[in-house]
């Protein structure tokens, strides 16, 4: 495979329009999309809509006239194909670890003879932090499901190897042991087709390949079959039967609304609308074949410089590779030096994002030609990539 | 007092300068700011850098160089000034029910050998709504403070009315009786001069007097000599001691810190900052002394023809005056048709809030006389004002 024949398949690309729907920059092969989505085009111009129009002229009345009210079942519903799921069960708003802590409460308290969560150690960290708030007992899924397991925690996708479980079998497995399934979609909405539908929750992010925008809403899923009996421990007024009624006690609503909590982030559901007027045109079963094409060519192109850290079977793995390299943190920033921008997860990971509605086969190409010069001479010894960025 | 009078009071406002940093709809006396505050002049641009610099040209980069990561810090310690507390005990994020929901849940656990929350039946609902999802046990302010008392949860202004409590009298009543203090601001801050630094907790939102935007972020202050003992149960990785050394376990951050739960809402806090640009040059000393004025006025203006719901003493209310009619709705849809907006809150109130940065003497009373008119000639009984606005 060489770069003529990789600017031959983006021309075959079903996809290739949408690359003009994005504002990318200049000269870099922006390969971070599974961290922070690219900005679309039309997102500006929906945002600034928001804020002079929306709020400057209709002020308070924007509640109504704008849409704000209902934004987390509106948007949620304009999500819900994304992950396989009807209309009226999914709540946008808040964030993922908040989102974690909804669901995994609601499923202790549907579940209530056992008391242990298990998780997978190997989780974004968020996820087993926030069962530690929650009080439960936590063990790793290697120790397996034993008859005290609660609920299971599992991200479809790593954050780390990019390894993808397999939603059906694991809900089933899960199910069948008589624990609660909730399944973390960060890293995988909007790379793959996904089918939570049998799940019992579902959570995730919006600004990863969902463009949604930096710190965009998460969502959360909840099977209709626990609508009635579902508990949010969250109960803020949004849930509530009747929120302008000012009840002094809570009294939640019926089907997925008492799931909110409050007042949605007005300006950044803005953001995330643009993004969804983009993926309601997008045929997911074209992503992932594409997203496998491109994962597919990096991890062949790359050969044996680097040992891979993400599974070498496509179906195992989601939009991402990672390869593991004892000097990782240098060789990431001498590659960012040189236009080619991954990231870095301690101690050895470099990771490699790859959205498909906005990166090229011929991306793909010069990534990996940059990735082996780097390797090759040895061009991440400088001692100018040595040194850490701070992060406070 | 005449309307002649009232432009003198303005031209001598030593405030008057902040209403030409709002846009303000033409035609229209804006008497909801104590809902959602305008919007300022400079938040457009603000938000468009954000989007379409900070997001779009820096992409991932924008959590280091635009300062992302660090928003519910530096914002936290540029809202401090507005309650009356230092830097480093206040952070910025989420919404208002969730920061009752950590301050409520880290009071209990700092009191443990007591489990009764107190609060008050006219708190706005969602506080008290909290509540009951932490399973404490729930009673009233009017049953006075036992010693079974662990926290007390109350609004320094009331959203109905407008009264207010002695912050500084009822911490230290409430202290005294063995209890936590945790004041909700939400309609106090950026309307009075607040100081809760002797309070446990307090939070509040930033969409109100402080012009954040719909839905903007909320705050928590956590007295600093909570700092060490205090857990927060919504235990996110923005709250880990290192967040990016992906632990498997969570150790809490030292300091305020600790009290973040995960990745800010960040086009929403932009909108945030751009206000705080603003605030930064008033002197609250000067926005509450004008807020007496103004809300005096009215009150004198609007005299007998309706029975007040506000306390007549200026200094035992915020900056809203609550008046009862029993055919409220109506009566508020015949005023904001002549273009004075004031809301109404079921069943019997009609609430008008002034934000002192861009209302006028002549503006109140401009919508006292428009007031006094629908009432004197029963505008309000015209048959298109009596159905209800849809809000689902």
């Amino acid at each position: 495979m060489n770069r003529d024949d990789c600017l031959a398949l983006d021309a075959a690309d079903p996809l290739k329009a949408f690359r003009d729907e994005f504002v990318l920059p200049e000269g870099v092969v922006y390969l971070v999309g599974n961290s922070l989505g690219a900005l679309p085009r039309r997102t500006s111009e929906r945002v600034r809509r928001a804020v002079e129009q929306e709020w400057g002229r209709e002020l308070v009345g924007g509640w109504n006239s704008a849409g704000w009210y209902a934004q987390p079942l509106t948007t949620g519903d304009r999500l819900a194909p994304l992950i396989g799921v009807g209309p009226g069960s999914v709540v946008v708003g808040n964030t993922t670890s908040i989102a974690v802590y909804q669901a995994v409460a609601a499923a202790l308290r549907l579940n209530p003879s056992r008391n242990v969560v298990v998780a997978d150690v190997t989780n974004f960290p968020t996820d087993n932090y926030v069962l530690e708030g929650l009080g439960c007992e936590i063990r790793d899924i290697s120790e397996g499901l034993h008859d005290d397991v609660a609920v299971v925690l599992l991200s479809e996708v790593n954050y780390r190897t990019g390894e993808r479980y397999d939603v059906a079998e694991m809900t089933a497995r899960v199910q069948a042991a008589g624990a609660l399934m909730v399944w973390d979609l960060c890293h995988s909405v909007g790379a793959l087709e996904i089918d939570v539908s049998a799940a019992d929750f579902a959570l995730g992010c919006t600004y990863k390949y969902l463009n949604g925008g930096p710190g965009a809403p998460a969502f959360l899923y909840v099977n209709p079959r626990h609508h009635e009996a579902a508990e949010n421990v969250l109960s803020g007024w949004y849930a509530h039967a009747e929120p302008f009624a000012f009840e002094p006690r809570f009294r939640p609503a019926d089907g997925i609304r008492r799931f909110t909590v409050s007042t949605p982030h007005v300006l950044s559901f803005a953001a995330l609308e643009a993004s969804l007027d983009v993926w309601e045109r997008v045929d997911l079963a074209q992503v992932r074949a594409k997203s496998v094409q491109l994962t597919s060519l990096f991890v062949d192109l790359v050969g044996d410089a680097l040992e891979l850290a993400s599974p070498r079977e496509p179906e195992r793995r989601g939009s991402q590779v990672s390869f593991f390299h004892r000097d990782g943190y240098p060789v990431m920033r001498a590659l960012i030096d040189r236009g080619v921008h991954g990231d870095f997860r301690a101690p050895d990971i470099l990771r490699f994002g790859f959205a498909p509605l906005y990166i090229r086969h011929v991306d793909v190409y010069d990534a990996a030609q940059t990735l082996l010069e780097v390797l090759d001479k040895e061009l991440w010894r400088d001692e100018k990539y040595a040194q850490r960025l701070a992060v406070t």
